[in-house]
């Protein structure tokens, strides 16, 4: 298998654990926001165990009555912690929803090496489609980044939270 | 006296307790930033006890081991937990230097009336410095923009910092 084809399933393969966080978020009322941040082993073996899961979370703003509790904050919040040391660096971030200004700023604070997105965020998103990340140059660290990856599931998901949460006012 | 005149030394008055946390923070070893927090009173009595402080933070990177441990969101989190309240209406955020893209995000996510700011930071500050917020119109929220209230102090506590920071690498 080509280098670009695994690195594409492994992005996928942890991006469907991100998917799976949000959906925990779902069933506690958050609105459905994952991220895993994983770390690359210095010695690959094969395919997913090419790195190690150093945390994961969901968006907990309405739990946490915080409007800083965003799947990605709290995600560098623990991952720093457990690691006991800020700089993320050799880690990669991912989330199924386009983070916006706010975690953007924390994933440059954080030092990743590389950053995986799911879906777009037309309304909020910082990285292309509101404010242009991929633009500008006076940052003082510039992860990687890789857009699209499972966007239509990453997408789909928030739809239907949304579509239930009309529903269920209705009633 | 004039309401502006009423205005701008209420200001002074909360920067200078800004300044006073950016100073507990140096003295072990963080970079000096502070910011405080008040909500304003419905019924105002005199100068500066027309509003309650809710709650004050300074920077607390290192000692967190934590990158998004900015003064800013580290006085959001308090306060939006002591308000059990997420949206922070009716309150001002004081602090020392202008906020980065993360902490302007936070600042957003909340909802302020309004910021304060002491000192202009060149190298990341996302209000005017580096990011032009106050030249954007996507956000959903647009808190009112104080800058340059007791910017000399706030300014200077950062230099000295970083000067005996250099001094103490020499000897």
């Amino acid at each position: 298998m080509k280098q670009e084809e695994i690195q594409r399933l492994t992005d996928e393969y942890w991006m469907q654990r991100a998917l799976e966080m949000a959906q925990r978020g779902a069933h506690i009322g958050e609105i459905p926001v994952g991220a895993v941040i994983i770390r690359a082993r210095t010695e690959p073996q094969e395919l997913t165990q090419s790195a190690e899961l150093i945390t994961e979370a969901h968006n907990e703003k309405e739990l946490q009555i915080d409007p800083t509790a965003h799947a990605e904050v709290l995600a560098i919040q623990r991952a720093t912690k457990y690691l006991q040391n800020w700089r993320l660096t050799g880690c990669t971030l991912y989330v199924t929803l386009e983070p916006c200004i706010m975690c953007l700023g924390a994933i440059i604070a954080a030092r990743f090496d590389r950053v995986v997105i799911g879906a777009r965020d037309l309304k909020a998103g910082a990285i292309i489609s509101t404010y242009k990340f991929l633009e500008t140059t006076h940052f003082n660290h510039y992860p990687k980044i890789q857009m699209d990856i499972l966007q239509e599931p990453c997408s789909e998901i928030l739809k239907n939270f949304f579509q239930n949460l009309r529903q269920n006012k209705k009633t």
